[in-house]
């Protein structure tokens, strides 16, 4: 690569998860979602930790580099949380956010571990794989949460 | 729902896309990727209708709300094809940003996907989860092209 990919903004992704979640537990209505953000929290912990393992194998340092397409992704969770809060529409809209979270980092993930693979790094690239296998099994799970969440409220209302 | 749901923001995804793409496509190097533009393009004048159908469905006008993150993608997506001009990175990058695109959107489509199927909006489902099998078609497609130019590069840096 001639330049730093600007997928290195993974680092600054998976911080700012672990800043956001514990406010998405906080105004999450359900156990089950509560439950769910908590337990990502821990594995966002995870992540981070893979990440800089893989910058020591690719001889950088870890830095963080602002996304403005994350920013934009929290601030509408944000967004959400206040404007939703009190309303059965809540835990849906929460689950939205945290889906388009998810799947920004699958993409994430998964150009950096075709990178690595292509590149000859396998080290890296097994973690990178490591992560976005937890990431797909995040997001499969919110979608079932999502189903139980609307299915719920569309009793409520009937 | 109590208030409208923030994700009403896809046509204004699909609709910036459809504007990005010949860019995109213009900028790319290989013809394989291209190729992947050009073919997606169409799909996505496709999506767009599709998307009207699905508001005739559920009786709203289809309106276009800005979108941030989307905002912030395709900003980023400028930035590459100006950065890296003229580099062997360049399709590397494209591809990246690609498929952020295509899994914020994979995200959205499979949010109102489950909220139609578990509203009882069988026709709007179907409709959403046809666009949303496009996307992750394309989004594996990008993937391979990926593979590719990866080694390409890296051949020719051998």
């Amino acid at each position: 690569m001639a330049k730093e990919p600007k997928t290195l903004d993974i680092l600054f992704h998976e911080h700012k998860i672990v800043a956001t979640l514990p406010k998405m537990n906080e105004a999450a209505q359900s156990k089950q979602l509560k439950d769910a953000f908590i337990k990502h929290l821990a594995e966002t912990k995870v992540h981070v930790e893979r990440l800089e393992e893989v910058f020591k194998i690719i001889g950088k340092k870890p830095e963080q580099k602002t996304c403005e397409a994350m920013m934009g992704i929290v601030k509408e969770g944000s967004e959400i949380m206040e404007e939703y809060a009190g309303t059965p529409a809540l835990d849906a809209g929460l689950l939205a956010a945290a889906q388009a979270v998810e799947h920004y980092e699958m993409s994430r993930y998964g150009t950096l571990r075709t990178w690595a693979l292509e590149l000859g790094m396998k080290d890296a690239a097994k973690l990178l794989q490591t992560t976005l296998d937890e990431e797909q099994a995040t997001d499969i799970a919110l979608t079932s949460i999502a189903t139980k969440v609307v299915n719920q409220n569309a009793e409520k209302a009937a």
